[in-house]
């Protein structure tokens, strides 16, 4: 933002990313210093469009900005490239970085705009992301130090715990945490208890629900089937507040997937996500005896920008 | 049925006995040497009322009975006993037979019936079942070579994987796989595909998806959390038909389950619930080499038959 104030020089629009995902359409207008000089924020994901579709949320959230810059670049990331997007940018082979996933990018929109494709690992564990893999050049940017070998984790919807060697995403594993967390929590008999207190868990009965939840989690070997009940039967025979139930199975929800994320043998260096979503999981990598993890938040700009630079789009 | 016809003595009302759960009303009436003479059933779940609420559904099933043999008892078991249903039956403590269950029952609707309680499991992992008792104890009215020491698995909505000692309801787990199922295909991004097949899977894709999901959850040491992405990672990386992903996740869930519920030891002998979800435990099970498992079905009303002989009711 500050780039406005800097001369002709330093705030000549260079590029405009957008991170479109599912839920929201965030776009950003940088400068040639890799500065953001303004930014904007729509609901419009790819699931929520406005009328005119694509197109229409693209003029609405770029045009001023192209006007006032005609040719300026446009790359995307996130969803928009997936099946259900504008344009499929099909899934880059891992190992990728920035240089593999620059030669990958797929023109959308009738050439508007460009799309940063997935990552898909293939072999025995297939996996994919989209949109993950910006944010992972964007934390490489601000933590270099990380680059050689590092385990990143971006909790989400659903979470991915990615090792990053040489600069590029190697091996990674997807967590369905958030949204198993989603559809118990609002379609399954474990919110009910919950729902039917009435009234939200103080911050101490919240903290405390949440924390044996984790410790449970931490000290079941066999995972979540056998345990996911207890989120009931707990409140059921008085051991737990009906109103802290739903702390509980968040505990019991992302401590599972920490337990079983660190049965690989690697500690995780970073976490790259959605600040209170960071701390939650930094509360329960305390409780495996993980402290002091770094957060980075808000990657995604950073590493369209990367992205941008290996592309030398201009 | 066939009781209807030997005479006057055999079929003398003797017992209305009533399986209500959260979906359904299934009653019974049975007379005096256990026959079951007449059976209906409504889709009026404890959550599904008519209105008039439980009194109307109630005399709607029942009235003509009581009329043709005034003051014959009835019992019921299942969700009508909980906190949501006509009258609270608190938890009977296991260990729980017949004797113990015959001595809890709870009176509700002024009188007009008597529910069976549920079980509860104190200690370290607190459990609680309600309905799958009386489905137990009918279970060991056609199979009493069970009752010393066995573990019966009742697949559902909420698995219970129970150890029945001495022909009482001892030790259980539950496991939430029919749950986890209905919100993951319906509610979560794994449902999205098969949806967007736009068709079912031919029995032999089915089939080998069922298959390939079990095994994954048999080879996976550390549980579902890593793996249920697998259901879409599969298909998008060109491993799994897309109309076949649903299956696939079926047999993910049972397969963990079947997992869970071995790793304790003992080997279960007997299956007790609906045939169609039993078919496919047993191709399950199979595939773990347990092959040959008797299943049961329709076992309440034995259970509430014979849990009405222990409270003499009459």
């Amino acid at each position: 933002m500050s780039a406005e104030s800097e001369g002709e020089n330093h705030s000549a629009p260079r590029l405009i990313a957008l991170d479109w995902g599912t839920s929201a359409l965030r776009a950003y207008l940088f400068g040639d210093d890799g500065a953001v000089l303004e930014s904007r924020a729509e609901s419009w994901g790819i699931m929520h469009l406005p009328d005119g579709g694509f197109a229409a949320a693209f003029d609405d959230v770029t045009s001023d900005w192209r006007d006032r810059s005609p040719g300026v670049p446009v790359l995307a990331s996130g969803m928009i490239g997936s099946a259900q997007g504008w344009s499929e940018a099909p899934y880059c082979p891992s190992p990728a970085g920035a240089d593999e996933l620059a030669r990958a990018l797929v023109s959308a929109g009738n050439g508007r705009l460009l799309i940063v494709p997935g990552v898909v690992q293939q072999g025995d564990s297939p996996n994919v992301m989209r949109g993950e893999e910006t944010q992972i050049i964007g934390a490489l940017a601000t933590r270099p130090d990380l680059a050689d070998d590092a385990l990143f984790v971006l909790p989400g919807t659903h979470s991915k715990w990615v090792h990053v060697r040489g600069a590029r995403i190697d091996q990674f594993t997807t967590f369905l945490t958030g949204e198993l967390f989603a559809v118990l929590s609002t379609g399954s008999i474990l919110g009910r208890l919950a729902r039917d207190a009435g009234r939200p868990p103080s911050p101490e009965v919240a903290a405390d629900a949440f924390t044996r939840g984790v410790l449970a989690a931490r000290a079941a070997p066999l995972g979540l089937a056998p345990l996911l009940f207890s989120a009931r039967s707990m409140v059921l025979t008085g051991r737990l507040a009906a109103e802290g139930s739903l702390e509980y199975l968040s505990g019991l929800l992302i401590g599972d997937e920490v337990r079983c994320g660190l049965a690989g043998g690697a500690l995780p260096r970073v976490l790259v996500g959605e600040p209170a979503l960071c701390a939650r999981y930094l509360a329960a990598f305390s409780l495996f005896g993980i402290d002091s993890l770094p957060a980075i938040a808000d990657a995604a700009p950073a590493g369209l920008w990367e992205i941008a630079q290996h592309a030398s789009l201009k």
